[in-house]
């Protein structure tokens, strides 16, 4: 199943990391993708696994013992780190598939008695070095995270970003610094903690309602925050705050101290104190610095619930947002229509038409994540990125997949359509339709008050289990509002979490079909969780699409829907039409009011 | 929400049991309702929940306090707890709905610093002490479970029951006991356990292919085991043990002790012991005379998910055992169908004329749980059962539900109708539909290797939910063979349990509408996991039902169903027409091909 053999090959990178391994009495050494603030996408400096492995996909793990190197991802990126591992002697290990052990299990496997796991402390959390310490201990392993190997090998390793901090405006939040932070010191109180750590980076920038971009797609700014009773602290570089942020946070009493300062401020919290923390997403390094005589309350931060739930200026704000997201999307796919029989269209060069109509908008502040744009069995890629080495010319026959999203002030958009480009298999077709009926399965589902996402899932995977067909990804995540597209607690996935989803959270809808060298399908929309009606039964919820942008019908085999699924497709539609009439003129409204029609 | 205050009542038992409390230092007691092998069906030595407090649900415990008294049970018997508990001074506490806390939470609130919650150690399991524990720390309570005050206060309590315990031959069983001793064995080598502590009933007569009949509707003894890599011991009366069965014990070298020198052996482990024991089965008392020095490898019961995948011979039998089950339901529902106009039946003689049919057949071993027969609002107690005093008379109108079941040597049945008694209001006949609709969702799901329980119990209830819809109980729970009728460790159950579904399995499909005061509505079969079909996708399992009985489709409003939903009632009514028209003659056969015919 799973080729431990020996590589031949290694890279210079991993033969530096060796050396610097044996001076250093390390019998393996882990590198996770996430920064010191378990961000899913980081900043270059802490890109540390992509330099050293060449896999450059949003999630993974390498370790590197004296013979052998193995990289862990999940099913978005087999076909990606295969690829890109390809020659590296990394073997890629597929997370969760049969048969392949968990990092921890190989690490307790391969590492001999009395070894030495080494890693940088700043980047592996508490819960990851506490599973490891479990899984070790059998072979009285010990763990090394004091020191950062990568400081002595990484040559031009980028500085850490610093770049401007900017306020998020009333307007837009709905809410001030002090009536969220009056929130978080109810559940405070509630759950008998005295201090709050902060260290996840977009809870920051939704507390402060503030926003930079030391992070590419993500409005974040690195920084920490404790929070108690009596006073508010924000750690991170002071100077590069915009004076009028400055003035909000000063008039409500927030203290600024330096970002490197947050380990001396917790190794010297008073014994009485009991912090409250996040074992998920605190790191190590910072764990390790609290002293013993601190009494640790462990769960996931009172901020991480409170900005999941929208507030109703949020929610009225989004909604212009997704408006203008969807008219861009519209003169973009009428472009698309009309460009690729010309045959001059590659996955690269259409990223940047789309780049384009959105950047048109004064409001647009970016894209919330690189675009997937993968045609034909590039499109099997889930999370796919063309470059013009690999890029596909876009044919007129076939799919073609394209994921994106977009940062504005008055939201964060994620949207995936896959278009025909012209003739179609029937499995193409088939395919299509499945998965539409998918969508619809959630898009259409109600649900009773503590419903998790796992029963969510099961809905939507339906049509495609009937068929003997399942998707190697979640079927949905919660989004940020001017923050990351990915954003927690909730999720639909075949995975257990024990989140209820409430009314009030965003969460995509994106299933897909995915057949290698063939074609990859995926349709999203990005949905609100709303109340639908209350009675002797409970509480029942529904989902309304926020996301305004027509389906492509060409694809669709009528004859596989049911009546209620070509009426919510049509009902969809003529929200789109009547939504977005006013956002765009001339060809494309035309162009809207056709791709609009009832089927 | 609930309601705490003292109540003026107190029964006699309850006086009692407070002034044993007061002589022994106790400041609350508490009373499950399972015996000391964690059964959920027990001998009346064991009722002691019911004496004490009147509610004979399945499910319960009950907690008295100096001058408190309260009763947890779930959502099935809300009803009958409450008609059942009017008058005894014990507040009913309705487990799992919003604001009712949990027992152990409700216990440490109550009981004063330092205080004493008491118990018999014998009927407490592991798990549930261990989380007392946790929850009464805080305020140093102890706990106490050597001594059961019942004992003191329970006049003429039954005895221990020793009834005959014969073999379950292996023309039904499918493997003997030493293969079965061997899978053991071998899971134990795997667990690095040296011994396995078994405490389940079930589990023993799966094992030693024993049944008996201590305790009613379920064909099981008392009795512990033993196993090792070199010896197996039964602990149980050995002189009731039939002569062939006790053959065939002995030449597979089992020893057998008493029933009572389990906590002797126990106790005398050797040091190197490394011991499994299932926590949420062993009881307090049992777990306490372990010493120290043995290690213990705490999980479920490799008896328990060997037991859960029937056999090629086990799945051959069961077919003519429903076969049977069916043929005694045909003549049972034409019977019902021309008695009802003379309006002489009531939930009580219908019960007596089912169990007549079902002993006519010369396999019958008894029911597999007492039966419940609810007309109109009698149907909406999930758990009814009627008495002379409470029956409803049926009258020629609204709905009438029979959920019942019976042993047999090649199978254990449990099936659930809802007939049409006569005229039926709209509500009567969309509620039944729907519930109908809810079956179908899960008959003819499909669904991918490692799901869970609760993704298919999120399929089932979706055309429930649509409509605002949905029910208090779980969706199906194992079944087993010529064993209990509720059987683990698979279920399908809005609650998260972590054991994926496996071809071999049974499970019940039995949604359901209750109406309080109005109608109960439940449709149930038995239906075992198979294998569909693996492609690059993974394997895909469905569901195919055992249960023979056709549907009344009197109720059935047919606008309310889907194309493919009419397909599957047809095609079902069709396989029940074919299986059954051996099995019942002359008008029986006449009236079955009538009630299958294509809707």
């Amino acid at each position: 199943m799973v080729n431990t053999s020996n590589s031949p090959e290694s890279t210079r990178e991993i033969n530096d990391l060796r050396r610097a391994m044996a001076k250093h009495g390390i019998d393996a050494w882990i590198i996770p993708s996430s920064d010191a603030h378990n961000s899913e996408y980081v900043a270059r400096h802490w890109e540390g696994r992509a330099w050293l492995s060449g896999f450059t996909g949003s999630a993974g793990t390498v370790v590197v013992t004296r013979d052998k190197a193995a990289l862990w991802t999940d099913g978005r990126y087999f076909i990606q780190a295969a690829e890109q591992l390809a020659g590296s002697g990394i073997t890629l290990m597929k997370d969760g598939q049969p048969g392949v052990p968990a990092m921890a299990d190989w690490v307790a496997k391969e590492v001999k008695k009395q070894g030495v796991v080494g890693f940088d402390g700043a980047v592996l959390t508490l819960g990851t070095t506490r599973n490891l310490e479990k899984k070790l201990a059998d072979k009285t392993i010990s763990l090394k995270g004091d020191n950062d190997l990568l400081k002595e090998i990484w040559a031009n390793r980028p500085e850490l970003p610093a770049e401007p901090v900017f306020l998020h405006d009333a307007f837009y939040a709905g809410k001030s610094l002090m009536d969220k932070v009056a929130e978080v010191r109810e559940a405070l109180t509630e759950r008998k903690a005295t201090e709050l750590l902060i260290t996840t980076l977009d809870d920051i920038a939704w507390l402060f309602n503030l926003r930079g971009s030391d992070i590419e797609c993500n409005p974040v700014f690195l920084a920490y925050a404790l929070i108690s009773q009596e006073s508010i602290t924000l750690f991170t570089n002071k100077s590069r705050i915009e004076t009028d942020a400055l003035t909000v946070l000063e008039s409500a009493g927030v203290k600024i101290a330096g970002y490197h300062e947050i380990p001396g401020r917790l190794s010297s919290l008073p014994d009485n104190t009991h912090l409250m923390l996040n074992p998920v997403s605190t790191s190590y390094k910072l764990a390790s610095v609290i002293p013993p005589s601190v009494a640790l309350i462990e769960d996931r931060l009172p901020t991480t619930d409170l900005k999941a739930i929208k507030n109703s200026t949020e929610i009225e704000r989004m909604k212009e947002c997704h408006r203008r997201d969807g008219a861009a999307m519209v003169r973009f796919i009428r472009w698309l229509e009309n460009n690729i029989p010309a045959g001059e269209l590659n996955e690269v060069n259409i990223d940047e038409q789309l780049l384009q109509f959105r950047s048109e908008s004064e409001y647009f502040r970016g894209v919330s994540f690189p675009s997937i744009v993968g045609y034909a069995g590039h499109g099997a890629i889930c999370h796919y990125r063309a470059d013009e080495e690999s890029a596909y010319k876009i044919e007129t026959k076939g799919l073609l997949l394209i994921d994106s999203g977009g940062q504005y002030p008055d939201g964060t958009t994620d949207i995936t359509r896959t278009f025909a480009c012209g003739e179609m298999t029937d499995e193409e077709m088939r395919d299509y339709t499945l998965v539409l009926k998918s969508h619809i399965a959630l898009a259409t589902a109600k649900f009773k008050e503590g419903t998790r996402g796992i029963q969510l899932d099961a809905i939507t995977r339906q049509p495609l289990w009937s068929q003997g067909i399942d998707f190697n990804h979640g079927t949905g995540h919660g989004v940020g509002y001017f923050l990351n597209v990915h954003e927690g607690p909730q999720s639909i996935s075949p995975r257990w979490f024990d989140v209820a989803l409430k009314p009030g959270m965003l969460i995509t809808d994106e299933p897909g079909i995915y057949r290698d060298n063939k074609h990859g399908i995926r349709l999203e929309n990005i949905m609100l969780i709303a109340e639908d009606m209350e009675n002797e039964f409970g509480k029942f919820f529904k989902l309304i699409p926020m996301t305004l942008v027509p389906f492509d019908t060409q694809p669709l085999v009528k004859e596989l829907m049911t009546d209620s699924e070509i009426q919510w497709l049509n009902s969809y539609h003529g929200t789109v039409r009547k939504e977005l009439s006013k956002s765009v003129q001339g060809e494309d409204l035309k162009w809207l009011e056709q791709a609009t029609q009832p089927i």
